[in-house]
């Protein structure tokens, strides 16, 4: 029997990717006005240095402007103006303010599961912009907990569970990243209810979960987790 | 009584004040080849750039960093060349890779305390730069939890304490600021020893707290805290 479900925010609970996405091609924009773009892809030349940053910077909007920083000026030799520059810095501004735009349904959803379950909110990224989206949702009121993690590990799914005092098999944890929401939890032997958003960070899509797997359940929108939520266990 | 003590990390278990007081004489440095710095104080101008940001970028070193980009841009009339906004970025990312250097004595001191209560380190500012000291400062284990939090305020002091199913009067907080670790504790009732650190930043020393109060004591090194926890309660 599933005790404890748990939800990702981003991109779960509410839109992100398409902002960094954004992002991302407004970069290309900038920086494709000094380099030939079919030499040297701008977009995949970005993901090398964010990835690179990954173990400094970690996750979220401000790593991702230092990242697009600093890839503008290795790009292009340092002739990136200093204008553009500015607007680099712009582009990540603009992530971090945009407003919380809920899934459709999700709010029910949320609630539906939360009248019979106890719910916890497992989150990935910048402590600061994560804690603006949770309250800024509205949703908050409605988990036990909400857990800011900065990597989506096995071991920091089984610190929540142990402070919940629960076994993996007792936890259903819903979310569209295979390789950061159902994976690890799958690993410690716990239910992953997968929900895929219609974009994935290029970084995510590496995982080692098969969506086969006998605990690992697919879905393809809020109506589905509840039904879901009620197979698992 | 005292049940449990609550540590602070940064310039309480680990310096680091300096490497952002360094980075910020740096770009001082930098930026001031640009201005009349008569004119325009430098330092105080960066200081109301990171203030005016603060609610979009929280603490940390990532929002420092693009607060002096965007800093350097804005006091230069983007005069301020790309090998320079590099030099920035650099600065930013040596304060994130320094090395954690414990204050002397604090070893002993936070296992002395750990051998009769319960403790917990309460840190603020960017979750990944703060679990990469933590790990790298060898004390972890020592804590019975470790929390990150993005601002201490009341709210985030009575959190943990909930957690801990304890009163504000069982707890004392040990730290070097007096707007973050003390007065937020004393308004909730609870205990603060304040440990001074030699540098400070601005930002931090606004706070409304009497150092003269009943319940904060001062002690000048970490020799000092084992008495100071025997006296609160």
């Amino acid at each position: 029997m599933i005790e404890l479900v748990g939800f990702d925010g981003d991109d779960t609970l509410w839109h992100s990717e398409g902002y960094f996405q954004h992002a991302g091609a407004e970069f290309e924009r900038i920086v494709g006005r000094y380099v030939d773009v079919a030499d040297a892809p701008v977009r995949t030349r970005l993901h090398a240095v964010e990835r690179r940053n990954l173990a400094l910077f970690g996750y979220g909007a401000k790593g991702m402007t230092l990242s697009m920083i600093e890839a503008a000026i290795e790009l292009t030799d340092a002739k990136v103006s200093t204008p553009d520059i500015h607007r680099i810095v712009g582009l990540g501004r603009a992530i971090l303010d945009h407003p919380v735009e809920l899934l459709p349904g999700i709010r029910a959803a949320v609630e539906e599961v939360a009248r019979t379950h106890r719910i916890v909110l497992i989150t990935k990224g910048d402590l600061f912009h994560q804690e603006r989206k949770v309250a800024q949702s509205g949703l908050a009121d409605l988990f036990q907990r909400i857990e800011i993690v900065s990597e989506k590990n096995p071991r920091s799914y089984a610190r929540v569970l142990a402070e919940f005092a629960l076994d993996a098999s007792a936890f259903a944890m819903i979310g569209n990243s295979l390789r950061s929401d159902i994976e690890p939890v799958v690993e410690l032997g716990g239910w992953g209810i997968h929900m895929p958003y219609h974009v994935t960070w290029e970084h995510e899509m590496e995982h080692g979960v098969d969506s086969g797997h006998p605990r690992v359940l697919t879905i393809d929108s809020p109506d589905g987790i509840r039904p879901a939520v009620a197979r698992c266990g």
